[in-house]
């Protein structure tokens, strides 16, 4: 998907809420013609001589026939979602009517709009940048405390600030150094190698902690890839569904509004747990006891966190010291659990309890200490450094960038102990800008643009 | 559900959008404190200082926490879909972001909304009459050209202004029988007994009409009930599935509007013809072989309209003959249809056409003259009195209360002719006007209120 210059100028159209029967439905129209357009099939005031950010009521003409009653918002340009003329058309939520209405004013001269073309012209037409435009669609789609924020604070530029100012910094080298090529003659130095090296190192720190950053940011965006694992009885399916229904009870308070319920999802203080493979986990397959069979110890490794579910009436100390053993040679962080304390023999448990201190002890069953539980789950997420208002990448794509970057700024410092000329010196320093630029969206091209807006949904 | 004064001035909130994905969601509060309760977590303008039908953009705040950057529409009473003051906030369109902010609002004084509430309140505040209240949730729902006509139609007053005009004159001899009543020792006479018995025919006229209409109406609002009749290898199926891909292939033309296609609905000329017991159909039961089987002829006789269709290359004309016989003396419309023209024998063709010039001829397999069928399938349906702006009754609760009023007519009628005193006259008279008052909402109670609004979707 490239768009030509002529593409750029047509004025699109698309369903902007939901498919669906609702109260209403809201149709947005973009471009230099989309009042104009929409005038042509309105009946009421003339909507040309009317003030942006104005509301109309009227009616949509077919030539004589009524397609609906409507209220018409107005957006003049630049003061608008994409800085186009916009107009969003309020109408019945019948889908027959929305098709009517699209279909009428495509013949009047709007085009259907492509998926994220909304917000591709917004950040062509300079109001945000790249990252600010990926977050639009991360915002959409966040379901959890945790992806909503991250997502809003990357919306409003905190994540592209920071980009920006390291950008910035760079620049100014780049350019001295450039400017050295003009003098090479003259043996002069514009630009300290010592304090280029200096920056290189601070932009390398920053850049190290994005990077590591994403691995918060994957869990707060994808959820966190979780395993319960245990023998066949130890009651996993039963904790996993004492979870859900918890959560289920109070998710769905606010009549009309709960959220699509996803089936092995937990939130848990904002944060989405994925239980993964727990079909098979339904079917009580023993994890525990298949760790030594690689393929089962694979899976494992796959999840962020592991809890590990054993039966208190029917495990004994030296199973359980070898099952911990096991689970911390894989390295995957893990949560004890011990199931069925309601039953269990109070002397197992002072024993458990002063060889592994930090067991967690409830009943799946009777829904007794899950929230002591919950609150250890969470903690095993270090979402401090998010609390506290860091920076976080969530996007996979500024992931790769910022990978990119800092092998070339490795590069960069490569180059200074080796003493290359300016010229390679200059090239490093360009190659670590373009990935930086790739992010903003600072550097673009066709197919990186393509490729990006058109994951987004129609009406964006 | 009832409502207590207190209720009614309750500032209510929900979402009017449908649920799910899409590029904005509408969440709508409408009461006497809408305005000043979204000032309340709105940062921008003070919303409460803006005049009506105005747009401002702004962020929705949970303390420090922003929740979302929206834009806030403004309705300020009594110019507005309610008459109260009402707020529109878009948000994106995340159902996550829509839980915070109606949870958000409830915290600072709204409450959810019941199903219809809004239209409700648009009712008791003199928006429209209770059947141009239904008519929106019809709107809503329509999904053919003639559904969606009658709705708006309805929604626009058509209906409502006919009742209202028949009501109108019934009142004045209603009120000037009454009159008599305080006078019954004079005897005199206010009201001609001849010019009231030219009234109620006229007025019985006009509501048996409306009466007739609801066939159509039903028709029009929920589909016509069409079997497709014929011997196992006719090409029922083969029919039935070339209609609904040419469709399939109409329709879906837009992307992103495309609407919910219904397995066996088939919108013809903007009617639906609804194909029932296509399931059978599809295991090829041979309907009209067992036409004699009375629970067959019964399925049948619940259809408006049947296509009856014949193999040309399988079928002789005895057996033709005998089908149309029995099709008959069943009393539904049909239409005669020969399958695979395309490989038949040329002079039984013209035999046929002589013997039955109404025969249409296709070939179902290889998509031959469908239109002709589709043609003569919408002549079936007398659009006439549709298309020439009569008004048709499409909802069973109108039907009713005219079915009453018609009884009550009568009465009024047997009343004159036997010479009844004036005050049963009188409260045979009020008796029409309360059946006629309920339809428009002119007479209502509490429970009547609740049953129409709890069916409609909450938002609206």
């Amino acid at each position: 998907m490239s768009f030509s210059l002529h593409e750029k100028e047509d004025t699109i159209i698309a369903l902007a809420t939901p498919q669906g029967v609702g109260a209403i439905a809201v149709i947005r129209l973009s471009g230099k013609d989309a009042i104009k357009i929409t005038n042509e099939v309105f009946k009421g005031k003339d909507l040309e001589k009317q003030p942006s950010h104005t509301i109309h009521f009227g009616t949509i003409r077919d030539g004589e026939r009524i397609i609906d009653e409507v209220l018409v918002s107005l957006f003049i340009a630049p003061k608008s979602f994409t800085k186009e003329n916009v107009v969003e058309i309020s109408t019945h939520g019948s889908s027959y009517i929305v098709n009517q209405v699209i279909k009428l004013l495509i013949r009047h001269g709007a085009r259907p709009a492509k998926p994220g073309e909304f917000t591709q012209r917004a950040f062509l037409n300079g109001q945000f940048d790249l990252a600010q435009a990926e977050a639009v669609a991360d915002l959409i789609h966040s379901d959890s405390e945790a992806s909503h924020q991250a997502a809003m604070n990357q919306m409003r530029g905190g994540f592209s600030g920071e980009i920006s100012k390291l950008r910035a910094e760079l620049i100014h080298f780049a350019s001295m150094i450039e400017l050295e090529l003009d003098f090479t003659e003259e043996d002069v130095e514009f630009a300290s190698r010592d304090d280029l090296r200096i920056l290189v190192e601070q932009l390398l720190r920053v850049i190290e902690q994005l990077i590591a950053s994403f691995d918060l940011g994957n869990v707060i965006k994808n959820g966190m890839p979780t395993v319960i694992a245990g023998k066949p009885n130890a009651g996993k399916s039963t904790l996993l569904n004492a979870l859900l229904n918890e959560e289920k009870a109070i998710v769905s308070d606010i009549a009309g509004t709960t959220r699509d319920f996803i089936e092995d999802e937990i939130n848990i203080g904002g944060v989405i747990f994925r239980f993964i493979d727990t079909a098979g986990l339904r079917e009580t397959t023993d994890t525990i006891e298949a760790i030594g069979v690689s393929r089962t110890q694979e899976k494992m490794k796959t999840a962020s966190l592991i809890l590990y579910l054993f039966d208190l009436t029917d495990t004994d100390m030296v199973e359980i010291n070898r099952d911990i053993n096991k689970l911390e040679n894989l390295g995957v962080p893990f949560v004890k659990v011990g199931n069925k304390i309601d039953r269990a023999n109070p002397q197992f448990i002072n024993e458990l309890k002063s060889r592994h201190p930090d067991i967690i002890f409830i009943s799946a069953g009777k829904k007794e200490n899950l929230d002591a539980l919950r609150q250890r789950i969470l903690e095993m997420v270090n979402l401090d450094k998010f609390r506290t208002g860091n920076t976080i990448v969530t996007n996979i794509r500024h992931y790769d960038s910022l990978v990119k970057t800092r092998q070339s700024l490795l590069d960069v410092l490569t180059g200074l102990d080796a003493l290359v000329t300016n010229d390679f010196l200059a090239m490093d320093i360009r190659r670590s800008l373009h990935y930086l630029g790739e992010i903003t969206g600072e550097i673009t091209t066709d197919d990186l643009l393509a490729n990006i807006f058109s994951k987004f949904c129609i009406g964006k």
